[in-house]
Protein backbone atom coordinates (compact mmCIF):
# COMPACT_ATOMS: atom_id res chain seq x y z
CA UNK A 1 0.00 0.00 0.00
CA UNK A 2 1.29 3.63 -1.03
CA UNK A 3 2.34 5.76 2.10
CA UNK A 4 -0.07 8.38 2.63
CA UNK A 5 0.56 11.69 1.73
CA UNK A 6 0.73 15.35 2.69
CA UNK A 7 0.83 19.24 2.42
CA UNK A 8 1.62 21.97 4.52
CA UNK A 9 0.13 25.00 4.16
CA UNK A 10 1.89 27.99 5.90
CA UNK A 11 -0.30 31.49 6.28
CA UNK A 12 1.42 34.83 6.87
CA UNK A 13 2.35 37.57 5.12
CA UNK A 14 5.48 38.21 7.20
CA UNK A 15 6.73 34.56 5.51
CA UNK A 16 5.75 36.78 1.85
CA UNK A 17 7.71 40.14 2.95
CA UNK A 18 10.70 38.67 4.06
CA UNK A 19 10.43 40.20 7.65
CA UNK A 20 9.97 36.16 8.74
CA UNK A 21 12.19 33.17 8.20
CA UNK A 22 9.50 30.25 8.11
CA UNK A 23 10.61 27.16 9.85
CA UNK A 24 7.56 24.94 10.83
CA UNK A 25 7.38 23.35 7.41
CA UNK A 26 10.97 22.49 8.15
CA UNK A 27 10.26 20.79 11.34
CA UNK A 28 6.97 18.84 10.51
CA UNK A 29 8.69 17.65 7.22
CA UNK A 30 11.36 15.72 9.12
CA UNK A 31 8.07 14.37 11.48
CA UNK A 32 6.61 13.13 8.77
CA UNK A 33 9.25 11.63 6.98
CA UNK A 34 9.67 9.72 10.05
CA UNK A 35 5.91 8.56 10.51
CA UNK A 36 5.97 7.67 6.93
CA UNK A 37 3.61 10.18 5.56
CA UNK A 38 5.16 11.47 1.89
CA UNK A 39 4.96 15.12 2.05
CA UNK A 40 4.28 16.58 -1.40
CA UNK A 41 3.72 20.05 -1.41
CA UNK A 42 4.30 23.10 0.83
CA UNK A 43 2.53 26.64 0.40
CA UNK A 44 2.57 29.47 1.68
CA UNK A 45 -0.25 32.33 1.26
CA UNK A 46 -1.24 35.51 2.74
CA UNK A 47 -3.38 36.27 5.71
CA UNK A 48 -6.36 36.57 2.96
CA UNK A 49 -9.77 34.67 2.96
CA UNK A 50 -9.75 33.63 -0.55
CA UNK A 51 -6.25 32.65 -0.56
CA UNK A 52 -6.28 30.51 2.34
CA UNK A 53 -10.02 28.93 1.60
CA UNK A 54 -8.68 28.09 -2.03
CA UNK A 55 -5.47 26.68 -1.14
CA UNK A 56 -7.21 24.44 1.61
CA UNK A 57 -9.65 23.36 -1.15
CA UNK A 58 -7.03 22.20 -3.57
CA UNK A 59 -4.53 20.72 -1.27
CA UNK A 60 -7.51 18.40 0.41
CA UNK A 61 -8.64 17.27 -2.46
CA UNK A 62 -5.41 16.47 -3.90
CA UNK A 63 -3.54 14.87 -0.40
CA UNK A 64 -4.27 12.37 2.48
CA UNK A 65 -3.85 15.16 4.99
CA UNK A 66 -3.15 18.86 5.01
CA UNK A 67 -1.47 20.86 7.44
CA UNK A 68 -1.81 24.61 8.61
CA UNK A 69 0.35 26.85 10.70
CA UNK A 70 -0.70 30.25 11.84
CA UNK A 71 -3.55 32.72 12.20
CA UNK A 72 -5.71 31.46 15.07
CA UNK A 73 -4.79 33.68 17.43
CA UNK A 74 -7.19 36.35 18.67
CA UNK A 75 -6.23 39.45 16.45
CA UNK A 76 -7.54 40.84 13.55
CA UNK A 77 -5.40 39.64 11.10
CA UNK A 78 -5.98 35.71 12.59
CA UNK A 79 -8.78 34.74 9.81
CA UNK A 80 -7.83 30.80 9.60
CA UNK A 81 -10.52 29.32 11.45
CA UNK A 82 -13.03 31.72 9.29
CA UNK A 83 -11.33 30.74 6.17
CA UNK A 84 -11.14 26.88 6.60
CA UNK A 85 -14.85 26.89 7.86
CA UNK A 86 -15.87 28.79 4.69
CA UNK A 87 -13.57 26.09 2.64
CA UNK A 88 -15.95 23.63 4.25
CA UNK A 89 -19.10 25.35 3.87
CA UNK A 90 -19.85 24.68 7.37
CA UNK A 91 -20.94 27.21 10.04
CA UNK A 92 -17.93 28.73 12.66
CA UNK A 93 -18.98 29.53 16.72
CA UNK A 94 -17.83 29.28 19.96
CA UNK A 95 -17.63 25.71 20.87
CA UNK A 96 -18.11 25.28 24.54
CA UNK A 97 -15.33 22.22 25.06
CA UNK A 98 -13.02 24.62 23.48
CA UNK A 99 -14.04 27.59 25.65
CA UNK A 100 -13.89 25.10 28.92
CA UNK A 101 -10.31 24.93 28.10
CA UNK A 102 -9.33 28.31 27.27
CA UNK A 103 -11.72 29.65 30.45
CA UNK A 104 -9.99 27.35 32.91
CA UNK A 105 -6.41 28.09 31.49
CA UNK A 106 -7.22 31.96 32.06
CA UNK A 107 -9.18 31.68 35.27
CA UNK A 108 -5.89 29.74 36.34
CA UNK A 109 -3.73 32.69 35.76
CA UNK A 110 -5.90 35.54 37.08
CA UNK A 111 -5.96 36.65 33.74
CA UNK A 112 -9.76 38.29 32.13
CA UNK A 113 -11.49 35.95 29.50
CA UNK A 114 -12.31 38.71 27.01
CA UNK A 115 -13.38 38.59 23.61
CA UNK A 116 -10.34 38.37 21.56
CA UNK A 117 -9.65 35.09 23.68
CA UNK A 118 -12.96 33.81 23.27
CA UNK A 119 -12.53 34.33 19.29
CA UNK A 120 -9.84 31.24 20.16
CA UNK A 121 -12.60 29.35 21.16
CA UNK A 122 -14.31 29.49 17.73
CA UNK A 123 -14.42 25.77 16.13
CA UNK A 124 -15.54 24.82 12.59
CA UNK A 125 -18.35 22.69 12.62
CA UNK A 126 -17.74 19.18 14.22
CA UNK A 127 -14.01 19.35 14.08
CA UNK A 128 -11.75 17.77 16.64
CA UNK A 129 -9.68 19.92 18.77
CA UNK A 130 -5.62 19.27 18.71
CA UNK A 131 -4.56 19.71 22.59
CA UNK A 132 -2.06 23.00 22.78
CA UNK A 133 -0.48 22.08 26.02
CA UNK A 134 1.92 25.45 26.26
CA UNK A 135 -0.97 27.95 25.78
CA UNK A 136 -4.69 26.23 25.92
CA UNK A 137 -6.09 27.72 22.68
CA UNK A 138 -6.34 24.74 20.80
CA UNK A 139 -5.88 23.45 17.30
CA UNK A 140 -8.27 21.42 15.43
CA UNK A 141 -8.78 18.84 12.90
CA UNK A 142 -11.86 19.35 10.24
CA UNK A 143 -12.03 16.35 8.09
CA UNK A 144 -8.31 15.60 6.82
CA UNK A 145 -6.93 19.41 7.46
CA UNK A 146 -5.26 19.84 10.72
CA UNK A 147 -5.21 23.54 11.67
CA UNK A 148 -2.04 24.55 13.94
CA UNK A 149 -0.71 27.58 15.35
CA UNK A 150 2.21 29.55 14.05
CA UNK A 151 4.54 30.18 16.60
CA UNK A 152 7.18 27.24 16.54
CA UNK A 153 7.08 26.55 20.21
CA UNK A 154 3.07 25.53 20.28
CA UNK A 155 3.12 24.03 16.23
CA UNK A 156 5.51 21.49 17.70
CA UNK A 157 3.53 20.93 20.83
CA UNK A 158 0.50 20.51 18.69
CA UNK A 159 1.97 17.85 16.24
CA UNK A 160 3.41 15.95 18.66
CA UNK A 161 -0.75 15.92 19.76
CA UNK A 162 -1.75 15.26 16.65
CA UNK A 163 0.96 12.67 14.70
CA UNK A 164 -0.02 9.67 17.16
CA UNK A 165 -3.72 9.20 15.82
CA UNK A 166 -2.81 9.75 11.98
CA UNK A 167 -1.70 6.49 10.34
CA UNK A 168 1.36 6.26 9.14
CA UNK A 169 2.75 4.19 6.34
CA UNK A 170 6.58 2.58 5.98
CA UNK A 171 8.93 5.81 6.84
CA UNK A 172 11.01 6.94 4.10
CA UNK A 173 14.54 5.93 5.17
CA UNK A 174 17.79 7.28 3.84
CA UNK A 175 21.31 7.49 3.46
CA UNK A 176 23.56 9.69 1.93
CA UNK A 177 27.43 10.33 0.49
CA UNK A 178 29.57 13.26 0.52
CA UNK A 179 31.38 13.62 -2.30
CA UNK A 180 34.27 16.05 -3.58
CA UNK A 181 33.55 16.49 -6.94
CA UNK A 182 31.22 18.85 -8.97
CA UNK A 183 27.94 17.30 -10.56
CA UNK A 184 29.38 17.28 -13.80
CA UNK A 185 32.30 14.76 -12.89
CA UNK A 186 29.95 12.37 -11.68
CA UNK A 187 26.72 12.70 -13.78
CA UNK A 188 26.85 9.68 -16.12
CA UNK A 189 27.98 7.05 -13.27
CA UNK A 190 25.54 8.21 -10.89
CA UNK A 191 22.30 8.22 -13.96
CA UNK A 192 23.44 4.47 -14.85
CA UNK A 193 23.13 3.36 -11.08
CA UNK A 194 20.14 5.51 -10.32
CA UNK A 195 18.55 3.52 -13.37
CA UNK A 196 19.38 0.44 -12.37
CA UNK A 197 18.10 1.34 -8.90
CA UNK A 198 14.22 2.21 -9.90
CA UNK A 199 12.36 1.27 -6.43
CA UNK A 200 14.99 4.22 -4.81
CA UNK A 201 15.39 7.94 -5.75
CA UNK A 202 18.72 9.45 -5.52
CA UNK A 203 18.82 13.10 -5.59
CA UNK A 204 22.03 14.77 -6.25
CA UNK A 205 22.67 18.24 -4.07
CA UNK A 206 25.54 19.86 -5.22
CA UNK A 207 27.63 22.55 -3.09
CA UNK A 208 30.06 25.15 -3.26
CA UNK A 209 32.18 25.08 -0.26
CA UNK A 210 35.58 27.14 -0.22
CA UNK A 211 35.62 27.88 -3.72
CA UNK A 212 35.41 23.97 -4.05
CA UNK A 213 32.65 22.13 -6.22
CA UNK A 214 30.94 19.08 -4.08
CA UNK A 215 28.01 16.82 -4.11
CA UNK A 216 26.04 14.67 -1.42
CA UNK A 217 24.20 12.19 -2.83
CA UNK A 218 20.73 10.86 -1.07
CA UNK A 219 19.41 7.66 -1.35
CA UNK A 220 16.39 7.06 -0.51
CA UNK A 221 13.73 4.40 -0.16
CA UNK A 222 11.38 2.09 2.22
CA UNK A 223 13.62 -0.89 2.24
CA UNK A 224 16.89 -0.79 3.99
CA UNK A 225 18.50 -3.95 2.47
CA UNK A 226 18.01 -2.21 -1.16
CA UNK A 227 19.73 1.15 0.44
CA UNK A 228 22.67 -0.58 1.69
CA UNK A 229 23.36 -2.36 -1.75
CA UNK A 230 22.83 0.80 -3.97
CA UNK A 231 25.41 2.55 -1.36
CA UNK A 232 27.74 -0.01 -1.33
CA UNK A 233 27.37 0.47 -5.42
CA UNK A 234 27.23 4.16 -5.13
CA UNK A 235 30.48 3.85 -2.43
CA UNK A 236 32.76 1.62 -4.92
CA UNK A 237 32.29 4.66 -7.99
CA UNK A 238 32.74 7.27 -5.80
CA UNK A 239 35.45 6.58 -2.78
CA UNK A 240 34.81 8.95 -0.53
CA UNK A 241 33.63 9.70 3.44
CA UNK A 242 30.33 8.20 4.35
CA UNK A 243 28.13 11.84 5.25
CA UNK B 1 -1.77 51.05 -10.47
CA UNK B 2 -1.40 48.08 -8.34
CA UNK B 3 1.94 46.45 -8.13
CA UNK B 4 3.21 43.44 -9.81
CA UNK B 5 2.41 40.14 -7.90
CA UNK B 6 4.60 37.04 -7.86
CA UNK B 7 5.25 33.32 -6.77
CA UNK B 8 8.29 31.41 -6.15
CA UNK B 9 8.40 27.41 -7.24
CA UNK B 10 10.87 25.65 -5.10
CA UNK B 11 11.89 22.43 -7.05
CA UNK B 12 13.53 19.33 -4.97
CA UNK B 13 12.31 16.47 -2.91
CA UNK B 14 15.38 17.01 -0.19
CA UNK B 15 13.49 20.23 1.15
CA UNK B 16 9.91 18.32 1.20
CA UNK B 17 12.16 15.25 3.13
CA UNK B 18 13.23 17.48 5.59
CA UNK B 19 16.79 16.61 4.96
CA UNK B 20 17.28 20.92 3.42
CA UNK B 21 16.48 23.66 4.66
CA UNK B 22 15.02 25.97 1.85
CA UNK B 23 17.03 29.73 2.19
CA UNK B 24 16.11 30.82 -1.16
CA UNK B 25 12.58 31.88 -0.98
CA UNK B 26 13.52 34.01 2.03
CA UNK B 27 15.96 35.71 0.38
CA UNK B 28 14.24 36.58 -2.95
CA UNK B 29 11.08 37.46 -0.74
CA UNK B 30 13.34 40.17 0.73
CA UNK B 31 14.35 41.54 -2.19
CA UNK B 32 10.95 41.55 -4.33
CA UNK B 33 9.67 44.03 -1.20
CA UNK B 34 12.61 46.11 -1.83
CA UNK B 35 11.82 45.90 -5.69
CA UNK B 36 7.97 46.67 -5.12
CA UNK B 37 6.79 42.97 -6.77
CA UNK B 38 4.46 41.49 -4.45
CA UNK B 39 4.99 38.16 -3.58
CA UNK B 40 1.77 36.06 -3.12
CA UNK B 41 2.97 32.62 -3.16
CA UNK B 42 5.50 30.06 -2.43
CA UNK B 43 5.31 26.28 -3.24
CA UNK B 44 7.75 23.52 -2.95
CA UNK B 45 7.16 20.19 -5.27
CA UNK B 46 8.85 17.49 -6.03
CA UNK B 47 11.32 16.91 -8.62
CA UNK B 48 8.36 15.76 -10.94
CA UNK B 49 7.49 16.27 -14.43
CA UNK B 50 3.87 16.76 -13.76
CA UNK B 51 4.40 18.55 -10.26
CA UNK B 52 6.56 21.15 -11.72
CA UNK B 53 4.53 21.67 -14.88
CA UNK B 54 1.25 21.82 -13.38
CA UNK B 55 2.78 24.29 -10.67
CA UNK B 56 4.55 26.35 -12.98
CA UNK B 57 1.38 26.98 -14.85
CA UNK B 58 -1.47 27.21 -12.09
CA UNK B 59 1.75 30.21 -11.03
CA UNK B 60 2.49 31.54 -14.14
CA UNK B 61 -1.61 31.95 -15.16
CA UNK B 62 -1.90 33.72 -12.03
CA UNK B 63 0.87 36.39 -11.37
CA UNK B 64 3.14 38.46 -13.22
CA UNK B 65 6.19 36.48 -12.76
CA UNK B 66 7.13 33.10 -11.05
CA UNK B 67 10.61 32.51 -9.88
CA UNK B 68 11.70 28.78 -9.76
CA UNK B 69 14.61 27.44 -7.74
CA UNK B 70 16.89 23.84 -8.43
CA UNK B 71 16.88 21.41 -10.57
CA UNK B 72 18.81 22.65 -13.13
CA UNK B 73 22.27 20.91 -13.17
CA UNK B 74 23.62 18.12 -14.66
CA UNK B 75 22.50 14.97 -13.42
CA UNK B 76 19.38 12.65 -13.72
CA UNK B 77 17.06 14.16 -11.28
CA UNK B 78 17.50 18.09 -12.64
CA UNK B 79 14.22 18.14 -15.18
CA UNK B 80 13.03 21.47 -14.36
CA UNK B 81 13.97 22.52 -17.85
CA UNK B 82 12.37 19.60 -19.27
CA UNK B 83 9.01 20.19 -17.25
CA UNK B 84 9.42 23.63 -18.11
CA UNK B 85 9.16 23.27 -21.47
CA UNK B 86 6.57 20.84 -21.32
CA UNK B 87 4.36 23.41 -19.37
CA UNK B 88 4.75 25.79 -22.28
CA UNK B 89 4.50 23.44 -24.88
CA UNK B 90 8.13 24.28 -26.22
CA UNK B 91 10.85 22.11 -27.45
CA UNK B 92 13.55 22.17 -25.73
CA UNK B 93 17.53 21.59 -26.94
CA UNK B 94 20.94 22.67 -26.69
CA UNK B 95 20.84 26.28 -28.14
CA UNK B 96 24.27 27.37 -29.31
CA UNK B 97 24.30 30.50 -27.38
CA UNK B 98 24.00 28.34 -23.91
CA UNK B 99 26.78 25.74 -25.36
CA UNK B 100 28.91 28.68 -26.24
CA UNK B 101 29.07 30.38 -22.21
CA UNK B 102 29.47 26.67 -21.11
CA UNK B 103 32.00 25.64 -23.58
CA UNK B 104 34.20 28.58 -22.48
CA UNK B 105 33.94 28.19 -19.01
CA UNK B 106 35.04 24.57 -19.05
CA UNK B 107 37.80 25.52 -21.72
CA UNK B 108 39.38 27.92 -19.56
CA UNK B 109 39.59 25.88 -16.55
CA UNK B 110 40.68 22.63 -18.27
CA UNK B 111 37.81 20.85 -17.98
CA UNK B 112 36.23 18.46 -20.15
CA UNK B 113 33.03 19.47 -21.73
CA UNK B 114 30.98 16.32 -21.23
CA UNK B 115 27.64 15.40 -21.94
CA UNK B 116 26.12 15.80 -18.89
CA UNK B 117 27.79 19.31 -18.45
CA UNK B 118 26.52 20.31 -22.01
CA UNK B 119 22.33 19.02 -21.13
CA UNK B 120 23.15 22.49 -18.86
CA UNK B 121 23.17 24.09 -22.12
CA UNK B 122 19.73 23.00 -23.27
CA UNK B 123 17.12 26.15 -22.49
CA UNK B 124 13.14 26.01 -23.93
CA UNK B 125 11.69 27.84 -27.35
CA UNK B 126 13.33 31.53 -27.38
CA UNK B 127 13.45 32.14 -23.59
CA UNK B 128 16.23 35.07 -22.39
CA UNK B 129 19.53 33.34 -20.80
CA UNK B 130 19.89 34.53 -16.98
CA UNK B 131 23.88 35.60 -16.55
CA UNK B 132 25.65 33.19 -14.18
CA UNK B 133 28.86 34.46 -13.01
CA UNK B 134 29.98 31.61 -10.19
CA UNK B 135 29.73 28.48 -12.66
CA UNK B 136 28.45 29.40 -15.98
CA UNK B 137 25.47 27.03 -16.37
CA UNK B 138 22.51 29.60 -17.40
CA UNK B 139 19.19 30.33 -15.65
CA UNK B 140 16.56 31.64 -18.47
CA UNK B 141 13.43 33.58 -18.48
CA UNK B 142 10.73 32.18 -20.69
CA UNK B 143 7.34 34.31 -20.79
CA UNK B 144 7.12 35.52 -17.15
CA UNK B 145 8.75 32.32 -15.63
CA UNK B 146 12.63 32.90 -14.44
CA UNK B 147 14.03 29.82 -13.76
CA UNK B 148 17.44 29.58 -11.96
CA UNK B 149 19.48 27.51 -9.97
CA UNK B 150 18.74 25.65 -6.15
CA UNK B 151 22.87 26.20 -4.96
CA UNK B 152 22.05 30.12 -2.89
CA UNK B 153 25.11 31.55 -4.15
CA UNK B 154 24.37 30.68 -7.67
CA UNK B 155 20.95 31.28 -7.05
CA UNK B 156 21.49 35.08 -5.41
CA UNK B 157 23.57 36.01 -8.08
CA UNK B 158 20.89 34.79 -10.59
CA UNK B 159 18.63 37.03 -8.91
CA UNK B 160 20.90 39.99 -9.03
CA UNK B 161 21.47 39.27 -13.23
CA UNK B 162 17.60 39.26 -12.90
CA UNK B 163 16.19 41.82 -11.50
CA UNK B 164 17.31 44.76 -12.72
CA UNK B 165 15.63 43.89 -16.39
CA UNK B 166 11.70 43.22 -14.43
CA UNK B 167 9.54 46.20 -13.51
CA UNK B 168 8.71 47.08 -10.18
CA UNK B 169 6.51 48.97 -8.65
CA UNK B 170 6.08 50.96 -5.60
CA UNK B 171 8.14 48.95 -2.41
CA UNK B 172 6.21 48.05 0.12
CA UNK B 173 7.89 49.99 3.56
CA UNK B 174 7.29 48.67 6.95
CA UNK B 175 7.62 49.43 10.62
CA UNK B 176 7.68 47.47 13.33
CA UNK B 177 7.07 47.77 17.22
CA UNK B 178 7.68 45.43 19.81
CA UNK B 179 5.05 44.58 22.27
CA UNK B 180 5.58 42.95 25.89
CA UNK B 181 2.01 41.74 26.19
CA UNK B 182 0.04 38.56 24.62
CA UNK B 183 -2.00 39.24 21.38
CA UNK B 184 -4.89 38.21 24.06
CA UNK B 185 -4.13 41.79 25.59
CA UNK B 186 -3.80 44.00 22.65
CA UNK B 187 -6.38 42.56 20.39
CA UNK B 188 -9.40 44.91 20.70
CA UNK B 189 -7.09 48.07 20.18
CA UNK B 190 -4.94 46.88 17.95
CA UNK B 191 -8.10 45.92 15.51
CA UNK B 192 -9.58 49.29 15.82
CA UNK B 193 -6.48 51.11 14.86
CA UNK B 194 -6.35 48.31 11.78
CA UNK B 195 -10.04 49.77 10.86
CA UNK B 196 -8.56 52.82 10.70
CA UNK B 197 -6.07 52.28 8.61
CA UNK B 198 -7.74 50.50 5.72
CA UNK B 199 -4.69 51.41 3.11
CA UNK B 200 -2.12 49.49 5.59
CA UNK B 201 -1.70 46.03 6.77
CA UNK B 202 -1.21 45.39 10.07
CA UNK B 203 0.41 42.07 11.16
CA UNK B 204 0.38 41.03 14.74
CA UNK B 205 3.05 38.11 15.20
CA UNK B 206 2.76 36.52 18.89
CA UNK B 207 6.37 35.40 20.48
CA UNK B 208 7.12 33.61 23.41
CA UNK B 209 10.30 34.30 25.09
CA UNK B 210 11.53 33.09 28.81
CA UNK B 211 8.58 32.00 29.26
CA UNK B 212 6.53 35.94 28.47
CA UNK B 213 4.21 36.47 26.07
CA UNK B 214 4.78 39.61 23.64
CA UNK B 215 3.46 40.56 20.44
CA UNK B 216 5.74 42.63 17.14
CA UNK B 217 3.59 44.34 14.86
CA UNK B 218 4.17 44.73 11.86
CA UNK B 219 2.90 48.00 9.75
CA UNK B 220 3.19 47.75 5.66
CA UNK B 221 2.19 50.35 3.26
CA UNK B 222 3.67 52.08 0.23
CA UNK B 223 3.05 55.69 1.78
CA UNK B 224 5.90 56.59 4.82
CA UNK B 225 3.55 59.23 5.89
CA UNK B 226 0.89 57.44 6.30
CA UNK B 227 3.48 54.79 8.26
CA UNK B 228 4.39 57.15 10.82
CA UNK B 229 0.70 58.64 11.48
CA UNK B 230 -0.21 55.06 12.20
CA UNK B 231 3.28 54.32 13.95
CA UNK B 232 2.30 57.23 16.08
CA UNK B 233 -1.29 56.48 17.24
CA UNK B 234 -0.13 52.40 17.98
CA UNK B 235 3.15 53.84 19.90
CA UNK B 236 0.73 55.83 22.08
CA UNK B 237 -1.74 52.97 22.68
CA UNK B 238 1.15 50.35 23.70
CA UNK B 239 4.12 52.58 24.89
CA UNK B 240 7.01 50.40 24.61
CA UNK B 241 10.73 50.12 22.87
CA UNK B 242 10.16 50.66 18.93
CA UNK B 243 12.14 47.81 17.20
Amino acid sequence: MPNPTAAILIIGDEILSGRTREANAHYLAGELTRAGIDLKEIRVVPDGMEAIASAVNALRAAHTHVFTSGGIGPTHDDITADAVAAAFGVPLSIRDDARALLAAHYRERGMEFNAPRQRMARVPGDAILIDNPISAAPGFSIGNVHVMAGVPSIFQAMVASLLPRLTGGSPMLSQSLRIDQGEGVIAERLGALAAAFPDLSMGSYPFIQNGAYGTNIVIRGTDPARIDEAMTQLAALFPGEPA
